[in-house]
């Protein structure tokens, strides 16, 4: 890969930093040209590393130089974003959810096909050492047809309420990683879903028609059953586990903590709490997410994660929503046609 | 406890063989006067140790020194049988499940109450140290209040098709201990049950209108959400695990192995298989189940698996049935009350 | 294995019950005749089984239906019963240590086979499921050519000072297990001795010349290299654990705990304390201990822990004493030629 | 920490490049002004990050800019480079060892000392978060006083024959990492140091009076036990484990792997090898180290590893040296005197 990607940011918020550290420190074959945001204060880290800024984010996208887009901006710009992205030629990387209704994403699909750009969704999660070895151990058939999968994540306070207002809720905001992790693991489409959830640990989240408990369950087209545990406040941190049952065996990832000692005094063994949250917990698979996309421009590769997958994703959460509210499984199809 | 339960057994099949040995050589405070089984040669290792025997049942409840009958036989007869002895005002330790259908579980429970006689039923799953320790620390507060209960119950591999045919299948046959350990662990009855389950390991199970791959979501009277997975057919053996997580905590417990070597090489890390089966793996919890039911009774204390604990094990099992059925949650009270 | 053993236990006091009990109810090809004690007050156990008793050592050796004897006498007298057993033609299974000194331990060598009598010693740790799993393992070559071997055995509190006194010290009391350990798990025969000890727990034991912390080095025929690190007071309780490196892999085994429950609260993961002590430790590797004599006896196999094994133990341990008292490493040569 | 310390690296190999990138990308508190590799072939990372570049090191030290000098060239320039930093008024950062000589790097501290600058050796597994949490255990009084302290360290595959005849041997070139890390974990100065070791893996070691497995005793002023089991060649891979066992408890930090998923087929549990080797295991251990120094010279704070650290270190591996050759333990104080 002797060529660089030159890429463009838009939105500097926490999670664009992210990107732009690891596109600048630990991705070899990117640079990066220019950086948006509409706060200038947010501007300095990508000052000091000689990249260009704005807080016009068309200005990103326009450039002449760039040949890829990193949309970090809010949900609503995404679609709008990769759109504009698209049609002046440039390759998108945008995070998750790609938007929360069906028509705008697939208006997104279609300017990315149309245009022959690349896009890929920042399901960063895929690209975490735990839950790709699961894959690997899925996608070779060491664990055989799979038959059972389980999800569990957990985070380690719950958002404020002023967030759970515009967030999309449970399913969109957070359970959403947990649909795509459930799809990326089994490698089968959703059918169908049920939600037993509630309101366990602050009931004013019932206000905003949301909740911050839930057991999904998910059936897949290949037959596998798959189950994800969701809460909003674990008190002892993120966590972060996944299981894969199967005809030949089973694969299951633990939860990382920073180190792994284990303390015995005469009251028994005391070990680390996890990984405090997403940035610490997923600060490799931010990386290797970065690694993956500038890889499959520069190679010509299939995306990773792609337009369907983020359809897919936004889908199962809408039918999640469903479910909730009706109390019965919903079939996915129910909610793909009726967009 | 100087005075000693004088016990007699009835079924000498596997279970019953466990029973006696446990009775005799594990529980100082029991005495077996005598043991019943169809099969003489089922008499062997009871004549061995001194104990009369015979092939009649009817014997053993009206033995004049018999203080407490331990009912082994076949399903079907558990019912009759605790009936016989309670109006003989002998105690009961019925294996589980006491019956399959409602009322006959009612009129046990009657028989029992109304001749003062203490009943317990075999969910020895209870007494395992793993399970128990749980249990303890939701008991004790260590979680908070219980938000959702996580049970993992998979067999080594599938009984015959025979006895599928007649054990009631799977809910009522192999997950009612995981509707009894969910129940034990939240402290609280289960009022929704809802199934999604599949015949994934053998299709032919689908003759018998049963299944082999199942996951449960139970809703709890105080909130809390219960999942159960359950699969007739683990490569790798017995798995059997449990995860209370709660406001202030969690508490896992993992699977049993014979050993916990790790051997490493130049392929990675390789552990033990799992403890076979349930009788290598429940070992120490069916002695600590006699000792309890001993204990009961010589201390008049309450049967820690009294009927009803029998009653609502069956009555969610129907449920689950009916919700695997008819592919909707259904409510408990639906089955409760139609009985 | 048609045929029962008949067993005389001379000495009931911790060891002689636990030995009473595996024989009677874990150990289908045994019988007990006969055992005795001095003092009549620890013949109860037996009573209740309907086991002969005497406070005559001499008539359970001489009882005319004993074909082995169990020696579970204070350390001074298994040496004297042991030659009286063979001379008789019993079989023995004897309590560790033989003897602690060399010329002993060789007459009651001599005395066995001279008399063409099986002759075993209790080191039961051998029988322990994690260690014989790592022998296994070493013995199939499954970690190529040993090259360390790591023995951790730390007791939960010290003996009384009284009993120090007369336990021949730290290696021959405690130690001396460690020994066989590292012995049986290489294969292969110690040739050298370096410790470095202290008495850091407790300096008052320095009056009896005995030492409560130490680290030995061993040297061994096959040229591996042995560790073992040894205290008299682990505060978390008793900690048995064990590890082989060689030319293909390593093998570990960890201590072992009543339970496997984690329980996480917003301090970190919190895990059960080990098994209290040897009695719960080892209770299945005493039960494998016993059921190995008798198989060795009724099938004339040869002895799996024989008196060249004791007579090992004790002269490592006397090396041991040596290297410790002049502060330089012995070779057992020195030692063994010295008797 | 508003100011910038302005650092300049000697040397860019392998060591070299990973400060470089971590000074650069990891510690917002450093600049790098200049960097010097005697191959201009290694300027390139360096020219990359605009960072400039010279063959000669002397540069480096007189660059009016450089406040503090990263020195990572081979071991004999280390400490003619110390003292000429140290003259230049330059504050120290020394890849280890200091030297393998006593004279040397007491003239290097002496350097130090005289002109009021920092030295900071890079004993970098002080700063891995498992080891660092055990010291912090030990230092808090968790662990109560020291009594044994275990240090397990196997490199993946020996270095080449070459590299042995240069290296100073196992005890310099490897070990020096473990007697820092004894030092480290008890707080204490070593006293005595004995050595049983072989050549088990390449016999040709010991052409060069070299060995390729090592157990080493330690006896520390504070009444402590050390012991160290060295390997050059593990199959599994990189072995770095660590164990505190003291009056009040017991600490211990496992190895490390790339994932943690554990998969089971029907024979066994199959775990991750270790992370390959000392870049990938002590990738945060470098970056904290480097922290650790630019926090210590910004922030005029002790040295968390200076020149008597190297001392003792080097002094230890001297005694090691000779207890292998002598066979008997030696005295710390016998070979520092000698110096």
């Amino acid at each position: 890969m002797s060529k660089k990607l030159k890429t463009g940011i838009i939105g500097l918020g926490r999670i664009g930093q992210i990107h732009l550290a690891n596109l600048l420190y630990h991705t070899p074959g990117a640079e990066v040209v220019i950086a948006s945001d509409v706060s200038e204060a947010a501007h300095a880290a990508a000052k000091k590393a000689g990249v260009a800024t704005t807080t016009n984010a068309e200005e990103v996208i326009s450039h002449p130089e760039v040949e890829a887009v990193i949309i970090c901006a809010p949900t609503p710009q995404h679609v709008p974003y990769t759109i504009a992205a698209a049609q002046a030629k440039k390759h998108v990387f945008c995070e998750k959810p790609l938007d929360v209704t069906i028509p705008a994403i697939v208006s997104a699909q279609k300017a990315v096909n149309d245009n022959g750009v690349k896009l890929m969704l920042g399901f960063n999660r895929r690209f975490d050492p735990n839950f790709a070895r699961v894959r690997s151990l899925v996608n070779d058939g060491s664990i055989g047809d799979p038959h059972i999968v389980k999800v569990t994540s957990r985070d380690p306070a719950p958002p404020p309420l002023e967030y759970v207002k515009v967030s999309g809720g449970l399913f969109l905001d957070m359970t959403i990683h947990d649909f795509d992790m459930a799809r990326y693991i089994t490698g089968s489409e959703v059918t169908e879903v049920y939600v037993k959830g509630d309101a366990l640990i602050d009931p004013r989240i019932k206000q905003y028609d949301d909740i911050d408990t839930a057991v999904i369950v998910l059936t897949f087209a290949n037959g596998a059953i798959g189950v994800i545990d969701n809460s909003r406040k674990a008190v002892y941190g993120y966590d972060q586990r996944l299981e894969a049952f199967g005809s030949k065996g089973m694969a299951k990832a633990e939860n990382n903590t920073p180190d792994n000692v284990i303390r015995f005094d005469d009251k028994g063994g005391q070990s680390a709490l996890p990984l405090h949250f997403f940035l610490e917990r997923y600060e490799k698979a931010y990386q290797s997410c970065m690694h993956s996309f500038v890889d499959c421009v520069l190679n010509d590769k299939p995306s990773p994660v792609d337009a369907h997958d983020g359809l897919m994703a936004t889908v199962v959460g809408l039918a999640a929503g469903i479910s909730l509210k009706e109390g019965r499984p919903v079939k996915i199809e129910e909610v793909y046609k009726r967009s």
